[in-house]
């Protein structure tokens, strides 16, 4: 199945007072490598939000988390594409350090119109670029 | 069931270009919450974190986002608890913008040692907190 | 002169793997206390960012920080006029812990158009309202 | 004269409603950036904050804004030591997109010991460390 990967370092902002990553940061990390995925596919968000008037809010998240990350910490998320509908996907992250995987988690996206905030159906070169990347 | 409520207005730095709440914030929010929902209970983070080093990381999350919020809008958020393990326990969150739902999301948080990062059973009176507000 | 005061307890989320304020976190929290401030001179943001696209970024910051604050302190923000400008606005902040004076700067910003990115003149009411407070 | 330099994609998470750079995540890159300095120079944070409990707070910062950054430009930091004190270093930050200089400041930060928040002596190896970064 193809994946999609990123490094991250977890970064002193990224933790908390218990010494571990602050789990909104993660949320956050997650984000920038969905960002850097679409940058990968040809689609910068910059044109998507900026020029086409595109979202791509998350509606659903199933996490787990399964072990605690720690300062300097080099992060691998993994990202895969689970299913593909006609106004969403389902995607599936994995975040490893090393052969531990630290947490995983379920990401359903849909595609909406930033005038109505209401989901639409994918954009042909949308569509067409995620099927791409789950075939490759 | 009883129930801890805060409110919380969505500001400036909360919303992302698309002009509705980032994510990762609400997550940063949430946490807020919960934690007020500790000083509440008499059992302040500075003393569980800093006194007696005892963590309370989230394990699992199941979110579902289901319309967007805006700036400045006041969020509603409702917590309950579902259910009181020996070492954890899943609350359930309602966000809500006046009569709407915009999310609502399962938690669940175990107690931890800070020094091994591994979980414990809970201490007697933070149980105690727990089932007296639950049975409030 | 006119103040507006405003109250944060510092959270979890705003503190960091040394157990005090993340300083990226303060400015977020004092650009919340601005956006308060303009709410409470009757011009939310959400009315000159979204309907009338004008901008109020910060241009400049002389930041000092005197002493560290920690988990759960409880912040007051007071903030002061200093000048207004044609196209800008100096203010004062001092941000304290009981009578601990905890940091304080300047903060200058201009007024711009959302369409452009440059700065224009005060709109007369929003310049009416700095002087009505700045007056108070 | 020395320079450490690191190269930053501006996300969404970056951004705010009014589609441009938010500033307090500007303080968050910068703080990355420093930290990456430091490790850099043989000394991460993970050595110096988890088992010397030194810290290296922020006591001054001195920032011009001058011009707005945008949903995934490119911006390269290029941080240079202006002085080293007894018990501080003064440092100097350009952030540029391209050849223009999108904001610039001068940080102080002074080295603490943790356990008492108080500042201490440069230890000898972090001040050799900052004299080999300054003459190289």
């Amino acid at each position: 199945m193809a994946r999609f990967e990123a490094t991250r370092v977890l970064r002193f902002g990224d933790c908390d007072p218990a010494g571990i990553a602050y789990y909104p940061r993660y949320f956050d990390l997650l984000n920038g490598v969905v960002e850097d995925w679409w940058i990968s596919m040809g689609h910068p968000w910059k044109m998507l939000f900026g020029e086409r008037r595109i979202g791509l809010p998350t509606v659903r998240f199933e996490v787990d988390f399964r072990a605690p990350a720690f300062l300097e910490d080099e992060l691998r998320f993994v990202l895969s594409v689970k299913r593909i509908g006609s106004k969403s996907v389902e995607l599936d992250h994995v975040v490893q350090r090393g052969a531990t995987t630290l947490w995983q988690c379920a990401q359903t996206l849909v595609v909406t119109s930033l005038d109505t905030h209401r989901s639409i159906a994918w954009p042909d070169d949308l569509r067409a670029a995620l099927v791409s990347f789950q075939e490759a």
